[in-house]
């Protein structure tokens, strides 16, 4: 038995990219996308989905999985309808960016029988939408599966532990890692605290620094045509589409506010340190966090 | 006649890859080094440079061009001495990130009949060191050559003008295009405010982005082991060497204590926005910054 019906909300990077991993990992059931018309079109055309269905009801109404994929926003709004039009037994799971809110509103609005799992894969690009969905997106990325604090801690500390999941849920996440991913077992909160650091931070410094550096531009293009690959690095972020960011500030704020001040009150240390023996201590912090970056991505290469 | 010998003092990554590219551009001179033991070691079995000396005022004595090429508070502490001892007609030049104060000291300091003129390759890499000096360093790269505010105008805006240089400064512009690189004019203070904001700031904000994320950094790597490509891209000039950035900060403070203040005052007001829809506006300004930089940089390969 176990998942043979997969509804797929949203088919753009993300989901698109979950249904492609699906095919090529040799998902033998039918997957049903919903979204705008020439999305689906582009999704049926690319594999992603068998087909494509106009009415979420109608989508979601038999599927064994339902994955939201689609912004913030959208999941926030479509989760009670969702919730209660699932079948008994059905797992609604979404892979949006910000998971207080979103798990909070699931763990309510799914009916009797059915279950919530609130996910987040840290995998991404530059570019969104169904054309640059990839059947490996997901490889070598982890994929955050969210837990009460407890159970999460639990979970994270033991994988091998007995689960007491569902079996879809165990299904469901026995794909993850077939699509190369590694769950990673966090409770909401602490989630959305580390990707206010380590993502939303990024992204709206590189916006900034990037619009201070506008602002002084002039019309032969100083100081911008004078950068090098350091700036390259640091401003490419401020490409980011803000569609996706605007739902992501709005979900987060406060802890995305809270890791802006940290480094608000860090940049003023830094500028009244300019000439101080001091600075090398600030650099010194910089550089170890850089050290275990690597080390991070070098163990993982490893595994 | 024209540039017979020439005097490299700092033989690493930036003054090693000079001695290689004219070495590679077919100088027919000799090349003769000042630097560590080990270092002039290096550089001669690499090909940089045909002979080291162990005394500043006996390397120079006899150079055509003599380029200095060390951190930023060494080349001020040399130049006096370069300035007194270069031989009638020579050039001193430089290679430091920051230009005012090297400029103001180094047309102080030279004899009459000796010619000063500020450089800066805007060559880098992460790694520094003659091991990492390469022929084609600067290939592709500006280099900023610092004038007087309306005579480096002049100097960007038509640079068919007639010069008014030396034969030897002539030469030494002639090498830099033959090593690759673009000059670009300009005067030494619209250099630094501009060096501040796309290479001092973003390593600045690298820095504090990095130890903010490493103060908070548990003993199981949260949040540092869920970065993706954005943080580590942000977070990768934070690896860089205080040796080299202490002088920077010293001699462009006041810049780049300006250019921080500006940024914290945007991230500021990108956290009151967060919830709002004026935050549209922010990433708009980032996004014109980022496509300003790529059609730079685009045109610049097809050039």
């Amino acid at each position: 038995m176990g998942i043979e019906r997969i509804a797929i909300l949203g088919c753009g990077l993300i989901g698109g990219s979950f249904g492609l991993g699906l095919k090529a990992g040799g998902f033998g059931g039918e997957i049903i996308g919903w979204d705008r018309a020439t999305v689906l079109g582009k999704a049926k055309e690319r594999g992603a989905i068998d087909r494509g269905g106009k009415e979420v009801v109608e989508v979601v109404a038999n599927a064994d999985l339902i994955y939201l994929a689609t912004p913030v926003g959208l999941i926030l709004e479509l989760l009670p309808t969702v919730g209660r039009k699932a079948k008994a037994g059905a797992l609604v799971t979404d892979a949006g960016s910000t998971k207080a809110r979103i798990c909070r509103l699931g763990r309510q609005a799914v009916r009797e029988g059915v279950h919530f799992l609130g996910g987040h894969p840290l995998a991404g690009k530059e570019v969104a939408g169904i054309e640059n969905a990839q059947p490996d997106l997901f490889a070598g990325s982890k994929y955050v599966v969210i837990g009460e604090a407890e159970e999460a801690k639990d979970r994270r500390a033991d994988p091998s532990l007995p689960r007491g999941m569902t079996e879809v849920e165990e299904e469901f996440l026995g794909w993850v890692q077939r699509l190369g991913a590694e769950p990673v077992w966090l409770d909401a909160e602490t989630h959305d605290w580390a990707v206010a650091l380590v993502s939303h931070l990024p992204q709206l410094t590189a916006t900034a620094m990037a619009a201070v550096v506008g602002d002084e531009t002039d019309e032969d293009g100083l100081p911008v045509s004078l950068a090098a690959s350091g700036f390259h690095d640091m401003a490419r972020l401020a490409g980011s589409s803000y569609e996706v960011w605007r739902d992501i500030c709005l979900t987060n704020s406060e802890n995305i506010g809270r890791a802006l001040e940290r480094l608000e009150q860090r940049l003023e240390r830094l500028r009244t340190l300019l000439g101080s023996k001091e600075l090398a201590e600030e650099f010194r912090s910089g550089q170890e966090t850089w050290k275990l970056l690597n080390k991070t991505e070098e163990k993982e290469s490893d595994g």
